[in-house]
């Protein structure tokens, strides 16, 4: 039986949704593994939407799901309808996504709170022993929801001495990584990966979430 | 000294611009090679934008460039601008946006126009025997671009006999390949790969799009 991945997506672009470049990756690296990949996105508003050419606010609104369905060719479903049993493993990429529609982490640092959807899949695999992946920023994610909880999860984001101690004040535990190394939570099931946080371009951040990728399915 | 090559975007999703994973395969392909990649697109409006989720139009407007620099993650030139010179090779994903904005080949089939400045820069580099890579339904743009001169452009867009007969009657002549398979016309130096027009997923298309970088690199 192959294993079952959900891929939680938050838009489609790095400055307003999610990495492309590694939303992509975890899905080669997915597929290459033989595993059943779900795409997933919350049915909601995006917090701003960046014109990626010029850097600049756009005024006229999108839907996270709506954008997300563009890196899984169509293929998604919104994360509210996804059960725990569905799955055996659950991945984020990164991208100003992660911070600004998955959670509120850009602009509220360790205040920030987690998307409802979200949080509640997170914890439900958490409680389930399944194991969870999470890329580049992502794993700010973990840090808001299983710090508070006093898991003290360990998680990279890559060397950043900022963002790392907004983590540890959130409850996590920091670990300096490189573009192609993970940091394994054996305790927690949770596995962790620069990606773009560090990465130099694209054939780095393949490197990274192939290793992401064959870490969660391990704990699988 | 590395490689120089341009890759031709046409919008971010596959139903209205580049297939996504077919663009970023290609993008880590290159990278992992060592090559130095230049995306670009045009500064046009797209001819439709598509809901991927809900597979409906969107009667919001959106523009090529822009929205490829979603794939690109903002580093994007305007096609008009890229010189022969700047280029040791080029290459095209696939994607509805091959055949929509780049060319109007969906709707126009045998006769369809291609865009001005990819029409002037595929002319360019095949006078200047620099080398050409087209995925998917981009084969199409060789079609319609050489085959009205007369140079016979050997390409390959899967296994689909319409299409197929379609690109001979556009003066091509056309090779059955599997996805992982790639179509090499040393004449004119053209390679063309399938990818999603009959790859089953993110694993066949990125071997498909390795194997298309690889022998565009070794004809540069």
């Amino acid at each position: 039986m192959s294993k079952r991945v959900g891929v939680v997506l938050s838009g489609c672009g790095v400055y307003d949704g999610s990495e492309i470049q590694e939303a992509v990756s975890i899905l080669i690296a997915l597929d290459k593994q033989g595993a059943q990949t779900i795409c997933m996105a919350p049915d909601i508003p995006q917090r701003g939407v960046v014109n990626h050419h010029l850097r600049s606010e756009d005024a006229q609104p999108r839907n996270v799901l709506v954008e997300s369905a563009r890196i899984a060719r169509g293929k998604i479903r919104d994360i509210a309808s996804v059960k725990v049993d569905d799955l055996d493993a659950l991945i984020f990429p990164g991208g100003f996504g992660a911070a600004k529609n998955l959670s509120s982490f850009a602009s509220e640092g360790a205040a920030c709170k987690v998307e409802t959807g979200v949080a509640r899949l997170l914890l439900a695999m958490h409680a389930a022993k399944k194991p969870i992946g999470l890329a580049c920023i992502a794993p700010a994610l973990a840090a808001a929801v299983f710090g508070p909880k006093g898991l003290h999860p360990l998680i990279t984001i890559g060397t950043d001495p900022g963002t790392a101690n907004t983590l540890e004040a959130m409850g996590a535990k920091h670990h300096n990584a490189s573009p192609t190394d993970v940091c394994i939570d054996a305790a927690n099931k949770i596995v962790t990966t620069p990606c773009y946080m560090t990465a130099n371009g694209p054939w780095e951040v393949f490197q990274g979430a192939q290793k992401l990728v064959e870490e969660v399915l391990k704990l699988a």
